[in-house]
This record gives C-alpha cells, sequence and structure tokens, in this order.
C-alpha cells in the first residue's frame, strides 16, 4: 500500500499496515526493504465475496448487473450488523439526473456520511430550486437565466445560513441535501479552488477538512465512491486496510487510481454513475419496479 | 465533411456535397480553397429535434434519458415511414448481458441491418450455446472451459455452414444472430485481422466487405453506432450526409471522431452501452415495465 | 464563455465579457437570451497567429514542433514586451524528468509567476534533496527508503519555515522552487484535500488561495497550464478573455476542457509534458543542443 | 495468457503455453482448471533487465528516458546477435512528423520487419509526395487540394504497381516505404474496411493477411508495437511468449491491453510516439546531435 508503515508488535508477534498519520511516537516500523518477503494473497477462482473477487476492476465491457446485486446484498448484510457506510459523491450524480436514486438510498438507510465538494451541493441545490444544472435543463434545453441559476442557488443557501437550516425554512424541499438532512446522514463539504462561492458549512481550509474527513471516516465499514475522482482519492488514502471500497467512474485510470489504495476489499466498476446507481436503489428499494 | 467532395450543377443552380466514391466522370467538383466560404449552420438554442441539437456530444455527467426518449420516438416515426434502420454492433453488447434489450428492438421490428465483425457473432453464439463470454459467466466466475467455449461456437457454425443455416437446423435457438435471421434483419459481418477464426459468411476480403457495406447502407435513413468504434468509422465514412447518426460509447474521443462525418444530423452519447439499449429498449417494447 | 455576462456600457456604446467577480454594482449587464445573436469568429484558413489556429486542439496523432516553434517566438515577444507569463505546473512535470527544462526557463527568464500545489513543491523538493519521486529514482528502481524521501523532503521545508528560507539556508539548492527564487518569480502554492502535510508558505484556505491566484493572474498576459488539470481549470476560469492561453496535457478530456474557458485566445496540444517542455526549452535557450 | 493452451511433455517432463494455432494433432493439453496452482513470478525490485521489470507499464507521469535507453541498449546488442526486430507502425508516426527517427533506425539496421495497415503507407507516400498529411502540412497550415493529396499519393503507387516499383522508378525518393525498400525491411501491409483504395501490395484478406504476418514472425525476437492498436493487438496474439516486446502509445488503456498479452517480457510507455522514436533513434545513431 503506498503512504504506509509496517508496524510490528513484538509481544504480540504480529504485524499491521499503518498510514503514516496513524503512528505514535514509540512504535516499531520496519524500515528499509532487506528481508521482506511479499506474498501475493492466493485469490480464489471460484467467486465468494464479491470485494474478494479474481479481477477487480469490471472494464466497459465486461457484465455489472451481477456484481451490483451481490454488491447490494452486501450492503444489506451491512445496515443489518449496524456497519457503516459512506458515499463521496461527484457533481455527475445531479447533472445527469441520478440524485433520485441517490435519494432512494438515502431514504432507505442505505448511506450514513456523505462526503462532497462545494460544487456537488450546489449542483444539487440549483436542481431542487430551478430544476436546473448549470441553467440546463433535464431535456438539455438551455433554460432561461442559463449559469446565473447556479449562483441563485448557492447564494439561497448562504442567505439561509446553510443547509440544514434552508431544510427546516422550507426554503429546500427536495434533493439530496434535502434527503441527507431528513434522514440524519453526516454531510462531510469540502472547498476547493475551483468553486464558485462557498455555501455555509463548507470546510475550505484543506487542513481542517482533512481532520474532519478522517473522523468521519473512523468507524466507516464501506465507502462507495462515485464519480469524483479527486475526493475519491484523497477519501481512499484514510482509509483503514479493512474498509470495503467500491469505485465507480467512467474514466478506466481513475476507477484503477481510486482502487490501488484498497488491494484486497475492493471493486472498481467502468461504468456511467446514473445507470449504477438505478440499479443498485432498485435492487435496494421497493420502488424497483419502474413505471 | 472530410473525404468528401462539392458538386456544382449548373443547370439547377445547386451545390451538394459528394463522397470520392460517388463522382462521377463528368460531374462538376469545387478545387481549391479560394472563394468559398464556410458559414456554420445558425442552431437552434430551443430544442426541437433530437438530430439538430445545439450540443452534439452528450458527456458523461449530462442527463441521458430525455435523449434516449426522444431518440425512441425518432425511431418509432422512422419505422411507421418504411425508414431503414441500420445498427453498428460492438462486442461489448453481448459481454455486458445488452443482447437480450437489443433482442427486443430486433423483435419489435427496429431493425432493419446489422453490421458487426466476426468477433461478435462468436460472441453472441457463444452466450447463446454456453452462457458464456470467452469462457466468463455474466457473473463473473470463470466457467469451466475457459476460452474454450468461444473456439467451440465458430466450430458449431462452421460445422452448420452458417447462421442462417445454425438457426434452421435449431443448433442456435436464442441470442441476436438468431433474433436476426427470425425477423430477416440483413446481417454483413465482416473480418478483421484479430479475428480467431472466422465463422461461414463472414466477408474476410476488406475491399468486397466494403462493397456489400455500401450496397446495404444505400437505402438507409438511421444509423446507430455501439461500441465498435473501428467499424463504426468505417460505416460513418459512407453514409449520405443526410442519414441520421446516433452513436453510444463510452470513450468520449470515440464518440467524437464517429460524429465528425454526420456534422449535421448527428448525436453522439458517452456512456456505457448496456444500460443505454436497456432504456432505449424499454422506450420502445412492452416489456419496458421490468420484474 | 461560462461564468461570464455581457456588461454593456451605453456611452461608449460597446459590450465586453466580463466574469462574475468582476460585475461592479451599477454595471448593465445583459439579461436573458432574446435579443443576443451570436455570430462565430470566422477564423482565418491561412495560419498568421499561433492562437487564432483554425483547430485549437493539436491531437496525439498531428506534428507538434511547428506549433511550439510559434509558440516560442510568441513567449520571446512576449518577454521583450514586458509580458507577465504564468504556469501552472502538475507534478507529473517533476515526476518525468521535466523539471531540468522548467528550469531553464525560468533561468532565461519566461516565467514570472509559478502556480502548483503542495504536492508539486513536495515532489520538487523531494528530488532535489533525494534524487527521487515517492522514493522512485528517474531510472524507476525503488531507492533505499521509499515513500519515506517524500515524508523527509516536505519535513527539511518544515523545519526551514518555508521554501525561500530553505534556499537562503542552503538546504535546497537545485530544482524548480530553487530556480525560482533566485530569479525571482512569484510562487502561488495552494493545499489540497489530497496533500500529505503541507509546506510552510502553502494557502491551504480555498477562498483565501482563490482571493492571491486572482490577485497575481490579473497583469498576466499568457499562461501555460501543464499537466495540472484541477489547478488549470480554476486558473483558467479567473482569466481575462484577451489572456494567451496554452495547455498541455496527455488526457484529451482535459485540454479540451481547459481550452473552453479561452475560445479565442487558446491552444491545446495532447502530448506528454516531457518531451514538450524540452522542445519549448530547447527552442528559447542556448543549451538547445543535446549533447 | 489469454487464446493459450498448457501442452505437457510427460517424456521430458515439462509443461509450456502453446498458442491454439500452434496446437499439434496428438499433443497433450491441460483440460479443466483443477489441479492448476498459479505462482506468480517473484519480480525482482532491484532493476536488471528493462523487460523483466518490476511495473511494466510506465504511465504517463512517470520519467522515460532511462527505460528508452535501456531499450536501446537492449536492441543494440539484439542487432549484435542477429535477433529480427520488427515493428508495428500506426499512422500516428507519419502524422506527428516522426517519419524521419522510423528513417534513421532503418538506416541503421534496427528494423527487419514492419507491419502496418494501408492508409500507414499511404500517410507515408502523400508525406514523401507531397508534404502533408491528408492535405495537412506539418506546421497545421491547410495545404491547396487537401484531402486530395492523400488520394493522388494513393494513386501513384497503384500507377507504379506498388511500393517498390515506385522507388525503383525513383517516383518515391524518400519517407519510411522508402526507406525499408532500400534497407531490405520485409514490409507487410494489409487493408482494413476503413481504407480509401488499397495500394498494391496490401494484403486486403482477412485471413490469408494472418498467414502472411504468423509467418513473418516466426522468427522475431522483438516487437516494437507503436501507436497502432488494433494492429498491435493482432500482432500481440500471434507472438511466442519469449518475444521481447514494446508498445508505446498515448491511450494507457490500449497500452495496457497490448502488454497483457506478454505478461513476462513486455515493457508499456504511455506517451507521445513522435518524441519516443527521436529519443530512441537519438539513442542508438550518430545524427543524436540535435542542430
Amino acid at each position: 500500500m503506498i503512504n504506509s508503515a509496517i508496524a510490528v508488535d513484538r509481544k504480540k508477534g504480529t504485524a499491521r499496515a499503518v498510514k503514516f498519520f496513524d503512528v505514535n511516537k514509540g512504535d516499531e516500523i520496519v524500515v528499509g526493504h532487506q528481508g521482506v518477503r511479499v506474498v501475493p494473497v492466493q485469490r480464489a477462482t471460484t467467486h465468494t465475496d464479491v470485494f474478494q473477487f479474481i479481477n477487480t476492476v469490471i472494464d466497459a465491457d465486461e457484465p455489472k448487473s451481477a456484481i451490483i446485486r451481490e454488491l447490494a446484498e452486501d450492503l444489506r448484510h451491512a445496515r443489518a450488523a449496524k456497519g457503516k457506510i459512506a458515499i463521496v459523491a461527484g457533481p455527475a450524480i445531479v447533472r445527469t439526473g441520478a440524485g433520485e436514486h441517490l435519494v432512494r438510498l438515502i431514504q432507505a438507510g442505505y448511506i450514513d456520511r456523505l462526503f462532497a465538494g462545494n460544487s456537488f451541493a450546489a449542483y444539487d441545490v440549483e436542481r431542487a430550486l430551478f430544476g436546473t444544472s448549470l441553467g440546463v435543463s433535464p431535456d438539455l434545453a438551455f433554460a432561461r437565466g442559463g449559469h446565473e441559476n447556479h449562483m441563485r442557488a448557492v447564494n439561497a443557501i448562504r442567505e439561509a445560513s446553510g443547509i440544514a437550516s434552508a431544510v427546516e425554512k422550507k426554503i429546500l424541499t427536495s434533493g439530496i441535501m434535502h434527503a441527507c438532512v431528513c434522514h440524519n446522514v453526516d454531510i462531510v463539504l469540502t472547498g476547493s479552488i475551483r468553486d464558485e462561492g462557498p455555501i455555509s458549512g463548507v470546510t475550505t481550509d484543506a487542513i481542517e477538512a482533512q481532520k474532519v474527513m478522517r473522523e468521519k471516516l473512523a468507524d466507516v465499514t464501506h465507502v462507495i465512491l462515485l464519480a469524483a475522482i479527486r475526493h475519491s482519492l484523497a477519501v481512499a488514502s484514510m482509509l483503514a486496510p479493512t474498509v470495503k471500497t467500491v469505485c465507480v467512474d467512467i474514466d478506466p485510470s481513475a476507477v484503477e487510481k481510486a482502487i490501488e489504495h484498497q488491494p484486497l476489499q475492493s471493486i472498481g466498476l467502468v461504468t456511467d454513475v446514473e445507470p449504477f446507481l438505478r440499479e443498485l436503489a432498485d435492487c435496494l428499494t421497493d420502488s424497483g419496479v419502474r413505471d
């Protein structure tokens, strides 16, 4: 694993991987490469657990339905066992119209934490208030006002002093952020130099944001990284090796990079995020039969 | 348009684009660049026809459902008006499990011609006979026999002396090729240096294949290019400028290249082929409500 | 242009594009789409200025040497005319070994501002102090110590209280950061949630960073965006429409996105950053003849 | 390895990988997966042979110069030991202006076989006769005549009854094809459905082409796959496992796919083909010092 070290406990006779930020004064750390032999884990050729599969990346030209069904099964067990499921969400979820499927998952109790950038929240609020994304409506016709809607959405939340408050005041009555507030999903929003005007509640300082992210990831058992490569890599580098990780992105290189942080407990799907979320929500909710 | 020329008809006072292979002795062709002024077509900002849209490529992070519904509407009109719809199909259709959706479109009468490579047919037959793709079953577990199934499928068709004959002899009883034979879809299969053992009926000579392709494209009104970039570019270069063209591929560059041959009558979608075909078939057939 | 508006000056009878953050109280802004007709600029078919070229993106399979020579010529004029040239630099510059070429450009006075992330600086310092990138030496053999070198580099700068100070104390005696300090290049470093331990002098707050970036971009005439897509998009969105912009990246989509912010004064090259910088530095410096 | 089987020689007590087309009647082939244990080869962490390196793919953001130097060293040994070096060449070589570097390698005796498509030859001849690629000159200005030059080049070779004959008649006096004829490089040209008018000497039948390719690859010791993904995959699937294979392409997925056919003797570089060939030719020829 990149950015990890091997900590040895001489009393117990055990060794474990530790991230740099988890090293404590006095820990005994393996230094150098001499004398360390790496034995690749023997993967099963028969298929048992979706996260211990022989191929970790499902390419664009490979079937995904069976994997999504197994993933749904695993998430169902996780929810029953009081596991904590975190999602890292990119703006493409809102823009492609996949928000409604994510809302279904939130309503059914499958999401405990949501990590996203300022722009994800801004897109979601623009969609909820105006029905557009950067002024473009879902049928791709330009709405009157164009990019203006995006700025109005940001300003509406700022005026209400934050998302939770906008929900309380009935300014924000639908969308992903609204569902998170209503179903007690922890929202962790971080800023970036690409943002246009931060929404209240966004952590704009990178160091502070990392601290919050680590805290909110500490007890997580499953992480789903959705079309948000930069954010996903930041989150992936903070995970304990035992956290089950799914990455979905249309860019094969992005999936490879996110997955390599969790080589033994991860699965990557090269696909469009909208049909992935639709199919996952169909598997996990009653509204699976589409009208 | 690349590989086209401007033919002028002095009597009628008109000019039109002609492909090189359509130029006849005696045609008057514009030579040189001097005196030619290119006026870009003023695209509508309000949305009328899906093929004359302001943006021709729908990116991975843009919504696709509305476009797919409009495309379905257009295909419904085309079928009613006795238009001819051709499809160029890549192996990913079979491998991702999208074959069943293509079969629904064939059964409902939406496909008149199918253009594909030898390997597409081989994948489809392997799936129909053994349930696998290169020995891999849909849940991505390795089947017994592995790659062997692929060779057995090719050999089964060779032994039956072709696909139509294999359908007649009840050797091939399901899949896309089977549906094409049963619903009178013209199958145009071409060979490539990457093929492993050609199926009977595949045109292996490139020049002969081009001749057949041009004939079978002559009266086509709509072309759908699905996850088959090389084949799609060959077909796109043979189309009259009036043929409505849709290209679906997960690689943005592939979509751009296929679309630029038909700049005024085309739409490209950067997405996974399986959910695209599922949604299109849901729009166009009764079996749209999923169980 | 995205995120811009049209400001009209009724007295002068002129109109100009303004970015949202440049709008002042009292400015008259065009609202709505009605009555606005967009006339695409008629590009020259004969080649005059490299930035007003008929094709703005040079693809991987197109020749780049002539464009690089013309770009060099333009930069030579810019330097003579006291223009300000800014560079946005990604870690791949250091990792591919292109740092020495960038140093040559800095030494010859072609760079006035350098924008980068914390990790770019950390990679450059690791290279300068240990000769490695994430512990990997230029011949791709793993050095003793591995990832450790990266952390040591970060710590060395922290201990010296910053890059300028490390140069002064002769701790840092080579590399890009060193060249910047020695040749009075303004260094603007910003943090991100992916960083491992910020170097002193890095602005970690996104809002503060944007403010600094805008100030340092205000008088810039040329911007070169090098293999740093996220940072490049942030910078591109802050540029006046007259700033000449070059984007170099190996990912075609990244180049397209960066370029579309500056549609009339930009050129994109889909290529590897190392040979681009080598060729540009060869054109602009005496050390062009390689040994 | 895909499309291979394990052939056991009971007398000798040995096993080896055989491609399907190399299996002879009577060979004993391992069937099924039971009882087969795959032990991954323990790669050296210290760097010995460039083809047995710990990482087989050098990404866009990794240094390439050291690898290219080692590759040059290996090719120098291969030439001295009378090894046979084959190249698979894509049109981007001609279009990017890398043809001159390939010519240097041919003149220095580093290429024994050249595999390409019809369009590669057509581009090279267009460049040699008119100085353009699809009518575009190296400084990217459109030449008079446009795409016309490409057709004229094809016709010039057809009229001369082939490339060798055009060289003999002094019609073709420069370029890659010319260098191949002059230095006894075997040229293996194959057709495709995307070609515009085949040049004399091109094998247009896919099955016949495969037969010729296999014969010409039989004694090859090194294969260099350059920016020609489809052709490269066809060639890679025909190679004995001992053939040292290099793949250079700007598309990471293309490199991965080409390399996986030769997992133990291959190296992939994600980079632009022009600088790669320039640097390789600089390493291997006296003309390395550029003016």
